[in-house]
Formats: structure tokens, sequence, C-alpha cells
């Protein structure tokens, strides 16, 4: 499902206009962004939670050359999805 | 963050009430869940995109008693930050 897709559903299960529905959208987004690139996590109900995790820096070495590299720490997105999401995905 | 803040903040950028906010969040993320235990993804532009992936069963062994167990194959959901995510957690 892509965007389109996604906005065409929405606005036709509210009573939204597909524009309405698609800046709230956007809106939605931007808004866990923000948060996220301040490092906070952002809990969805019946859905996850949106947080930031930070990869440690760790030596990696090419099997060939055996050369060493220190691959630096990054900052990377992760999603955990809740219970209540899990168990509806399992059955 | 959680829901109500998030709710409260998209109803300070937007022209909605937090109610409608509010119903609009749930029905974004039920339709995602619809699509997923359908095992469709669902890709939101500038944000990133949900799938399920099915987990193959493997063989864990218990260290003390050697014993062998099947765990059994299932699905799990992910979200995959697309690039313009990740260049803004980045910086």
């Amino acid at each position: 499902m892509n965007n389109k897709e996604l906005v065409s559903e929405l606005a036709n299960r509210t009573k939204w206009s597909s524009k309405d529905v698609s800046s709230l959208v956007s809106a939605t987004v931007s808004v866990i962004i923000g948060e996220l690139t301040e490092e906070n996590s952002v809990a969805i109900p019946s859905f996850g939670t949106f947080e930031v995790k930070k990869k440690l820096e760790r030596v990696l070495v090419n099997p060939i050359t055996k050369q060493r590299m220190l691959v630096p720490p990054k900052m990377v997105v992760s999603f955990k999805p809740n219970t209540s999401l899990k168990s509806r995905i399992k059955s």
C-alpha cells in the first residue's frame, strides 16, 4: 500500500477529504520525526513505539586483506511493535 | 512522547480538534494493521515502510541440558526507515 492508497482508504473511512487526511498524515510523520531527532521515543497505542538507538562503534575486518576498519557509532530508528500488534500479526 | 502528547501537538499544529486528530491517528493505525495482517507492506513518504517478515523456524540448544528445541516459524512486524528519515536522524 502506498501513500495514495493509504490516504484514499482513510478518506473513505472517515468524514475528511483526501487533502485533509494527507496533510494530517504528513503532520503526524513530521511530529514523530521531530521527537526522534531529539532522541525521544514516540508511543502509539495498539501499535508500537518508535525510538532512536545508538549503535556502538565496532571493528570490521576485511576477510581478504585482513585490514581492520573502525565503523563509527551511529543513530538508527527502530520500531518496537507492542503486544497487541504482535498478537494480531501472529494469528 | 505518548499518544496524548502526540494528539495535542497535532491539534496545535493543525485546524483540527484533539478528538478529530485522535480518531484519525487511530484510523491510520487500524488501516496499517489491516494491511500488515494481509502481509502487505505500507510505505509512508519521508518516513519508511512497515512490513511483515517471516522468521524461519530454527533449532535452539539449551546450553546446560544440551537439549534441542525447534522454535516454530513466526511473522514479525518490521519498520524500515527510508533514506530521508535515516539522513535526518544521522545529522
